[in-house]
């Protein structure tokens, strides 16, 4: 079993605004798929690949809500099933491409690669603030040549921001300050507390403009992950001594980040993030400033985390070694690796036949 | 035995125009070749590696009717031995390349990459409309990136027509009417009338010109395969009921879009196409205009063709489906499984030692 | 074994001036490198990846005499011990990367990739013409992808200059002078001697220049080849007759052509040249001058040696046919592969913890 990512889970293919009326090729696990929406609003995802001679549908067209395969003209049904072939009445009945169980939520388009007998919608993960009229925010999705779990170590462990991220983010209080790891069985989080620090620049320009406030801080970071490939993280800063260690965060200014990624194969991936506040949620100027912000932030990480992978390309074999900081990675390699091995000893994952999206 | 193609064949390694007093470097199955015109104006083909260093032979020069290799000045004839080796007198007897059988008909240059003994002059595919002077046409040649199969099944099957070129040659009704495959030895053929229809743009444009007539025609679709990879097909509307499918094609506008589609290697090959007509033979204009037209006609088909090869690369081991379409591409690739196979079987088709072209 | 070059040796890693205060990423031998240099001016050369995550180090920073990781920041000394951990006080003993010997001479950098123990700073091929104030020239060094072998051939052989190099210092009587080629344990010499013959371009004009001659000339090139790739070459002419090849050259002008090729890998290399004179030492512009002209010359052989390669890469097995002027690449050749398979037998050339470098 040398796939890193377990198939049988819940993967955002895309951001809600992304799938409309025509048709999206993405390859999520391995898997080459196309994406569109019914009139009625519903998001559909195909195998990308006629049943014929293995055109990707995606190089077709969209007529109403079936797929019309750009070479010889084969239509399919949002259920996947073959409606209509050229020059012949009777059609094939196992003319079909894989259709695959998706769910909408949080503003992402989720499908589900493995066995859909399994497809809960309840175990979608948690990124509610990308909808919850209580948060502001936006964000963006980039391709990573690396394998998605070298992204979530670096989420795992914040104190690369000290190297990496030093003109906006990063301090040295970060590669200093304790932390406690805690584990559940789907799930491994990382809290920091930095107390009595100067702010980084970042969140000493948004104290500064929300609360009016320039000294010392209390800064916090608690990273959540939620297996396979989900990592929202809590940050904020409050006035040093205010109580926001004790739960009392009146005095300070709360951001997410949230993270999602999806291997795309191996050693590629897309990567979801978004940065969501719950302080001047009108102020469209600041959305727009703190995306931007944050992809020039995710940018240097990409530089990184492509040039860690040709690195470990060019070691086949080679391990990592592991400090005290990586505890949280660790604990999210282990949740993914039991996964992964978990489907690993079952029965195969993909159906032979397609089965109907679910809640149809 | 994965080579898809046969090497005792007659493969269109150039068009004649291409050909001359320089050196000219392609692969034809796999096999590397430097293309020159002797001073009489012969045709040569010799394998394009230096004995001595394997420098390819079309990065030195031509000297009368030998080339110099352009690194250390070997010399070598027509015939592919070597007459010259820099600061000895004394010539290694076994220095040679290997020099291929060589047949200049219809405007291109056939070579045969297989055992010299075998190659038939006689057997070279049938292309006459290329240089017969009751026809007029022009055509061009360009690399595809995909198995020189897929484009054959593509000709064999014009039903793509009418969702691949639906603005200029395509319509609904090809992939409605009819047809008939019929095969022999080492040809099939796929037969498609449509009467009593409207003539797709392309068509009515030519027919308004030379016939003066503008309403519904019957069109005709006649192609031709010849083993391993030449397509013939004969095309053309008349007046509806003016007899054409009895054989009166005197109310009609005639073409043959002429194909042969050369390997390079087992995913790439050399398109070689001509559109000629025979009607309006000395208009300049309309030649450009038509080999423009197709050229712009098979660009779409070559987006297809190189979609299908990467989808293919990326599912090792799945097989096709077909569909009754598919029936004269079915027969072309069996034929072409039995040219592969009685090879497999019997002496290795490439002689160590190399033989004179034929006709020497 | 497969690996076609000796880790016991001495390969050039960069030009003195290339490493300095910054970190210079570059590959010898397979193993990624990064070089710099300490504040007391000694040339530093570690392993190019971090012990925590592989990260190469060339991406991160250099701080004092210590590279700092440019992901999690971990500190290497000189010796390539870890000095610091992020968030931990106790240090993993056995957190470390690989520090090479250097030995920086001739204004080269010189790295040992092999078994330190043995790495004998006496063995340093003799370039002694880049430095030594009786001579002026300068240099460059270039990227080529091949074999450094293929560039050995291209050395020990000038025969090649004839068809290669027709319009500097190509010229005919190059491929028929008969030519002495000698070898002793680790070197091997190609002399020979063109006697009263036309100076090619190149030489016409030096002569002219320094002696004021325009006549015949005996030309003169001493090829040492010095395992496993360096080559000087002793190249110029004299006045005809005037008794240069019994050791007077009082009437001539001399140059060394003076190379050292590192493997990268087993297709590329990193080819440093220079070439260096005896006469007009300061003539600035005539330094300037030679350089780019011979830079010209050796492009000329990057195109050559590039398409050799390939050609090879498309031949497997298929071995290369020699001629009476090979005799000076195989007797290179026979070097390099003794060298190579003595360390087969041997034990492992790369010891699993670092060695301090030479000379500490």
């Amino acid at each position: 079993m040398n796939r890193p990512f377990p198939l049988n889970a819940w993967y955002a293919a895309a951001y809600d605004v992304e799938v409309g009326r025509g048709l999206l090729a993405r390859t999520v696990c391995d898997q080459a798929l196309v994406l569109y929406r019914r009139a009625d609003g519903r998001a559909v995802v195909l195998e990308d690949a006629c049943w014929h001679r293995l055109l990707p549908l995606s190089k077709g067209r969209l007529q109403a809500d079936e797929v019309v395969c750009g070479y010889h003209g084969l239509v399919y049904n949002s259920e996947g099933l073959c409606t209509h072939m050229p020059s012949q009445e009777t059609l094939n009945p196992s003319a079909c491409v894989r259709a695959y169980p998706v769910v909408e939520k949080h503003r992402l388009v989720w499908v589900w690669p493995g066995d859909p007998a399994l497809a809960d919608p309840a175990i979608v993960p948690d990124l509610h603030w990308n909808d919850d009229p209580a948060w502001a925010g936006d964000g963006k999705v980039i391709h990573v040549r690396c394998d998605y779990r070298l992204v979530l170590d670096n989420l795992m462990d914040l104190t690369h921001e000290a190297f990496v991220h030093g003109s906006s983010i990063g301090q040295r209080a970060l590669a200093e300050a304790p932390f406690v790891a805690t584990h559940g069985d789907r799930s491994a989080t990382v809290t920091r507390w930095m107390e009595n620090i100067a702010a980084p620049p970042f969140w000493a320009g948004q104290i500064k403009r929300v609360r009016g406030y320039e000294g010392p801080v209390d800064r916090w970071q608690i990273i959540r992950f939620e297996g396979p490939c989900t990592v929202a993280i809590d940050v904020g800063v409050a006035e040093a001594g205010s109580g926001a260690s004790q739960g009392d965060r009146s005095r300070g200014v709360n951001g997410y980040v949230l993270n999602t990624i999806t291997p795309e194969t191996a050693t590629t991936c897309h990567y979801f993030w978004a940065f969501a506040r719950n302080y001047l949620l009108g102020d469209q100027r600041l959305t727009h400033e703190l995306r931007e912000g944050v992809a020039r932030i995710f940018h240097e990480d990409e530089l990184i985390l492509e040039a860690q992978q040709l690195a470990i390309d060019a070691r086949p074999g080679r391990a990592f070694n592991n400090l005290n900081i990586d505890a949280g990675s660790l604990w999210a390699r282990k949740l993914i690796d039991g996964l992964v091995a978990a489907e690993a000893q079952g029965r195969p994952v993909i159906p032979l036949r397609p089965i109907a999206p679910s809640g149809e």
